[in-house]
């Protein structure tokens, strides 16, 4: 709009009449004075009617209705000033009617409170207006800062950012939780990681990374758990051993901590929250020794199982908390058969691998670890686990045809978002979540539609 | 690798030893003196081999192995120095015998020449091979470039990224090249464009972008066409009018071209090839206007079609360049028929929309427009259509709560690299693409493989 001035900009404003558009978020009228708040890209203002023109308009708004308004910057008198709120110093009298641009219908909820007190299934029901609230809206603010800082991180160490396929000829990994596709007289796949094709641009760019939607037909429902999810993928070579991997991991996992603490400082402190402390290094210890010392820390016997349970992976984040002022720890060597087929056996430590998961907060952060970059190795991998290699012939090319020792990692924008504000469902995490009942709206309900 | 030093570094390193890993380009043998080209991430050097112990090392190397080397930075001679490279001034001489880490089989076709003269389907069945060739692999050095330009030119117009999903309920754009998905026990489709999920987004954060991988069921085998797509889309609210939508196309589009220029200045040089003139404004013609300049330049009948022929394209942009000193082109107002149903039709010229294409060097780059903001209008295009919203209710809620005047735009990074450099074939820009035929192999061969 023509001399429209953002809401963020009237503190250097105060004096000047300024026009305003954006949403209405609550009203409050006092009879011969009326309040109401517009909120815009650049923030939440409060607004103030105190003519019987401006209050009988700004009366007849509905909530979320689009405006514009005419009026001028006041500082607050001390005893009104909101410090909770980044304007609160501020408002704009109003010197003409409200004029609507675009009239919302009746709220189905109270959106006006500082915050929405919804069921799950309500919130994603109506999600085009509960994203707009602002307790939800700045979630999404911090899932941008984790994959900006991702992709910046990488970039200053030389990574190549590459686009993956979302569809894929084969399920070559084995993984049976994989959605189908209908490819003209074929069938295709949805790729649930871009693994392959990160190994194989190794051989191109050396150092890659991808931000990627992966698909996986999870069949529970669980509070952890998506059919679709924003991937962070790294993937290099020439790797010294699979310390270079995990010491990537740590720079990187920093780097978008450090970036969330800079730039979402205040979407922390609404969560209140802060960011998990981070070890130089993170320490790390191998899937036995933590069952060991999760035994002597709870008195239990010591597991045998090839993985932590999740009571294990919240007593291992005690320990690191407590003994190594880390909440982060890298938990090691998972046994060959609990790895995917490309993941290196440690030959110091037959029958496990050099494969970790960073685990904080009491749950999988991310995971990687070094790969077979040897041909035959691979080959013989896979079919020992009965993965037929020859259906992805471009996989197997990148290996024939020289490929350096390498590793990667991968992790979640949903989860990491979901840690890190201590959200209670990575549904929460992800704008418009996907999972065995709902795709927007529940499928059952779409169904009936039809 | 320990102490390892990247190709690009050793023009600063003369007369030092130094330790290089990576792929072997070319070997060439002169009995006494030996030669051949390494590739790491940081570029393409020249080895030497003058000793016997070298020499033989080097003679038994196969193309694409990788390989570890330890030698002395030297200046060339004047008359060795090779000026179309930019490590042409250097070449290590080897103290030491050439390591090998990964020994290459034997190559398919020559890929020690600085092109690669392959046909189509071998470049492709071969991908991972023919990818790393130095013509091949800076063509997504440019897909990077354009993709994080474009995300640069947004930002700085305060823009949130967001990110859309892939999977989705309904096929509520009306349209019928669309992917099946078995979905558990329902059906679902592959999205085609985000364009619901922008639009809806506008009421959250007014002004938001998205790299996104779109998908559609094309059932023609061309060579502007792919069934998977790196699009690059935006949209947002508070417009004047469409003109702001225009303006920041052609902003963001100028944006990218610059910043190809700056940073792939050697790649356009290697395509020989330079960024199109882009006029400030670009012109604007009517498509209706269009017609009769086209008309007029070649003396055929004034077209009537309600679309641009690719002949029309092609003489459009030899205008634009002839008369308005642009190889890029705006042609607008194309039919309410031809538009989706959301497009904004222009009210004083009824019948014709306040939409836009983007057309430069023949064909088109980007499409844009101001989209329906009223919900009533919105619901009665949508129906006028045969199109049934209600079965997209979250992006009717976006409508029925609040939502300013608004538009976007949309292109394809395939494409725009594909105009840029002069490719012949899309699938060229595409670093796995994907065709009715193709999915990495050719499905027939996959499928006989099952």
């Amino acid at each position: 709009m023509q001399n429209r001035v953002l809401t963020g900009e009237v503190v250097n404003k105060v004096g000047e009449t300024v026009l305003i558009c954006g949403w209405i978020e609550r009203v409050r009228s006092h009879g011969k004075i009326a309040f109401f708040d517009i909120r815009d890209r650049g923030g939440v203002l409060q607004v103030v009617a105190a003519t019987p023109e401006t209050v009988v308009s700004t009366e007849a708004l509905s909530v979320q209705s689009v405006v514009k308004i005419t009026g001028t910057v006041k500082e607050r008198a001390e005893r009104y000033v909101n410090p909770n709120i980044p304007l609160g110093k501020v408002e704009i009298e109003l010197t003409q009617p409200v004029e609507i641009i675009s009239k919302a219908e009746e709220m189905p909820f109270d959106m006006g409170g500082t915050e929405l007190n919804l069921q799950l299934p309500t919130l994603l029901d109506f999600r085009a207006l509960s994203l707009r609230h602002q307790q939800i809206a700045p979630i999404f603010k911090v899932q941008e800062t984790v994959i900006d800082a991702f992709r910046k991180a990488l970039k200053a160490r030389d990574f190549t950012e590459f686009q993956a396929p979302v569809i894929i000829p084969q399920t070559a990994e084995g993984g049976s939780e994989v959605f189908e596709v209908k490819y003209f007289e074929h069938k295709a796949y949805l790729a649930q990681s871009p693994q392959f094709y990160k190994q194989i641009l190794v051989g191109v760019f050396e150092r890659v990374f991808a931000v990627n939607k992966t698909l996986r037909a999870e069949p529970s429902v669980t509070t952890r758990h998506l059919t679709e999810v924003t991937t962070l993928d790294a993937e290099f070579g020439f790797i010294n051993s699979w310390e270079d991997v995990m010491e990537m991991a740590q720079y990187t996992i920093t780097e978008i901590l450090k970036a969330v603490e800079d730039q979402q400082k205040d979407v922390l402190d609404l969560y209140k929250t802060t960011i998990p402390k981070v070890g130089n290094p993170i320490p790390r210890v191998k899937l036995r020794e933590a069952q060991e010392i999760i035994a002597q820390r709870t008195g239990k016997p010591i597991s045998n199982e090839p993985d932590l349970s999740p009571e294990d992976e919240k007593e291992i984040c005690k320990w690191a908390t407590d003994e190594k002022n880390s909440d982060l720890v890298f938990v090691t060597h998972y046994p060959v058969s609990k790895r995917p087929f490309y993941t290196f056996e440690d030959p110091e430590d037959p029958g496990y691998t050099l494969s970790f998961d960073l685990i904080g907060r009491g749950t999988e952060w991310l995971t990687g670890g070094q790969r077979i970059n040897d041909y035959e190795k691979l080959v013989t991998a896979a079919k020992g686990r009965g993965i037929d290699l020859e259906k992805s012939e471009l996989y197997l090319q990148a290996f024939r045809y020289g490929m350096p020792p390498e590793g990667g990692f991968s992790f979640g924008s949903e989860r990491i978002v979901m840690h890190i504000l201590g959200l209670a469902n990575v549904r929460e995490a992800s704008l418009f979540p996907r999972d065995m009942e709902r795709i927007d709206e529940r499928l059952s309900i779409l169904a009936q539609k039809k």
